[in-house]
């Protein structure tokens, strides 16, 4: 069995965005030499998601609208974890979009449907982090 | 290490709808002849989902009703992905629900407490979609 | 490939409560001996979650209050599944944060970020139930 690591950092220019990091991570799998397995994306941040769907800017728009009236980021003091933070929602929000996603690794190739795509989201960004890749296989 | 892969199609009669596709998977688990290792089981598509819960219509029913309340389908025009399309609500509720699930594989078998069962949730049906089961181990 | 499985068992004292199953997972981890690999952490039960977030008790009244605004416990009467049962909130709170978790095994532990730890999320206690660690890697 083999296995491979990587981290991929992102600082973004606003709170909130989502970034196609599909390209991203088939690399790492190319560098993996991995051809049969399963490959793990998560962030590793708890204010920040991996999560896979459509890449269609009116659909994103949409979820931030959507994420925002689930778990809204104003008043701050809404959220008693707002002590000397003001990023409650984000670990809400995150917790609506998910940690992490586990892609089937065939034919040394990310085995995704037509339109399937790997998103990086950020709730709490304008600083650097990470996203972790392993990946597990022959 | 050995691996599996295989597509299960559904082709549901109505825009949403939950199937109990638990044997289906342990057939795949069957077939791959994996004794100890790793299942993933993941919807190809971007409005569609897999996930574990109970098979209890009641159940079910609250479901689709709190789905409806988080995401609903119409009015269309309040998504803005819903320019050629009507399917924006379809996308978040499959974000609700999950695309995947992981399942221990321990003595040949899905490694479930009593009442763990998985689900295909279909959120804009009425065509043909995938499923993928993967798995790895020996 | 080498493969470990063990069950951990909880029994709250109230309803709803988030326990830090971290250390736990992290001794099944060392029983293992598995120094590459993957971890899935995953409830047995359909009305208990495992998640990663923050260990913050702010934090986690915040998730308690948002939950109950999602999908409220009372009345018992507004779900078609609580004929014989009453937890049919706790079904959807579990599908909000999540039944499992997959993580990363690098170099022997843990592969998380700063702030990473991970939580079992009991929505329906005061019984005993469990969560099944499986882990595989070399």
């Amino acid at each position: 069995m083999k296995s491979y690591r990587k981290e991929l950092w992102f600082n973004t220019t606003s709170r909130r965005q989502f970034i196609n990091i599909t390209d991203e991570v088939q690399q790492c799998l190319n560098e993996s030499g991995i051809k049969e397995g399963l490959l793990l994306c998560n962030a590793m941040h708890i204010t920040s998601s991996v999560f896979i769907n459509d890449d269609e800017s009116g659909l994103h728009h949409d979820m931030e609208v959507w994420l925002e009236r689930l778990a809204p980021e104003k008043p701050y003091s809404q959220y008693r974890h707002n002590g000397f933070e003001d990023n409650a929602d984000a670990h809400l929000k995150r917790t609506v979009m998910g940690r992490e996603v586990v892609v089937a690794i065939s034919a040394g190739k990310l085995d995704f449907g037509p339109w399937e795509q790997i998103f990086y989201g950020e709730f709490d960004g304008k600083r650097s982090k990470r996203v972790l890749v392993k990946i597990i296989g022959d």
